[in-house]
């Protein structure tokens, strides 16, 4: 069982870092991914923070982009309290758990993205993931933090730990695409669109290229869902190339 | 349904007076008491740490020790890793906030110590409870703060608030395409393949038609995605049937 990867997506602090890296273990959690950190890496705060965390830090992964940070993964949450314009599953940290172990138990791995301080989430990295979690907090008072946020999907993780196999997404043997096959296609739609003239007008281009994105992410396609997309691409082009070649 | 209270044994810092006032009202906690606090009581920096959240610390009761804090409290918990001295029964936040609902649920009132950074509750705090509640960090690393250990406790007393609520909870107004808006996407990408040649060898082509089909119904396109994938098919016939026409 391969425990979830908690991606720290361009964070401010470094103290906050640290004490991501404190709440994760407390809960047995050891990898982290950092998405571009504002000052830089290493960063001396956030290892002082971290005091007997440290190791959480020095095997953390660090990444230009979240699209490089989520590549391997098969399976991707976004922590935020917003993103309600994008058509996505939003779930419970409980249910995110559930549904990590269900698919930490059969090899697949779960990353979980994690926002900056002030800001959260933007919307383009949300559009990378498969399905939104979000903390039932108090409307009237939502103050989480990033290490709070850690910590509280950590500590669900570890309270399942002793229950029994919740009885969530048979996914059976099926062969899920990886995020970076996702990209692959969302990339090889997008030339082929774009070459076609289908993102007009311009002042409409990036958001008709933004939900696509987002619904590439969303749908839960295989493997062999992916490559078929690929091939019907391919193959309308060399047809209709063909017809264009012999008139 | 009295909601619990939270009492804070002697604690040292300001801000993690605040800290925990924020870190309840986040799951709609507000009545807090606090034992003996070191630097006296108000607390400027509490109420700047606190923030929004200044009316808990506005209402909070004072008290000089521990015992007059839980006097009128039916159950007290006692939160605390250590304490095992002591013969009294030791429960998970999970399972604490289970015992708080069914006993407030019927009229009683239920504290919560929880004790000093540095040091944590004494025996002699302990005694006065009824029962422990010791959340199941890694015993290689259990490092809990003040503020986390409220954090969880409220997360706990909010979670089991809906237990009957879905834990997946809105997709907004999204509109999802109609079982008939599905069959004739599908059809549409038939016809295109079938006439660009996808569907060979002959043999298989029945099993892809209805794997394709069982992928679009599977899917859970909105309307709008829909939509686009219909445009998506017509514009990429439409300029490569322009590249034809204009060799």
């Amino acid at each position: 069982m391969i425990p979830p990867v908690f991606i720290l997506v361009r964070p401010q602090m470094g103290e906050n870092i640290g004490a991501a890296a404190r709440a994760m273990l407390n809960f047995g959690l050891e990898r982290m991914r950092i998405v571009d950190p504002r000052d830089g890496w290493p960063n001396s705060r956030a290892v002082a923070m971290a005091s007997g965390a440290g190791r959480v830090l020095d095997q953390a992964g660090v990444f230009a982009d979240v699209k490089a940070a989520v590549a391997d993964c098969d399976f991707v949450f976004a922590t935020t309290a917003r993103g309600r314009e994008l058509v996505k599953e939003v779930v419970t940290p409980e249910r995110a758990m559930e549904m990590t172990r269900a698919m930490a138990g059969q090899g697949k791995r779960v990353g979980v993205l994690l926002g900056p301080e002030r800001t959260g989430l933007e919307n383009e990295d949300i559009i990378l993931a498969n399905a939104i979690v979000t903390v039932p907090v108090n409307p009237e008072f939502p103050s989480l933090n990033l290490a709070q946020c850690a910590l509280l999907l950590g500590y669900e993780w570890r309270r399942q730990e002793g229950t029994a196999a919740p009885s969530v997404m048979v996914l059976g043997r099926t062969e899920f695409a990886t995020r970076l096959e996702i990209e692959k296609l969302a990339d090889h739609f997008e030339d082929r669109l774009n070459a076609a003239g289908f993102f007009h007008p311009e002042t409409k281009a990036a958001n008709m290229k933004a939900n696509l994105r987002n619904m590439w992410g969303r749908l839960g396609l295989t493997r062999a869902e992916v490559q078929t997309f690929h091939g019907m691409l391919r193959q309308i082009a060399w047809k209709l190339k063909r017809q264009a070649d012999e008139p």
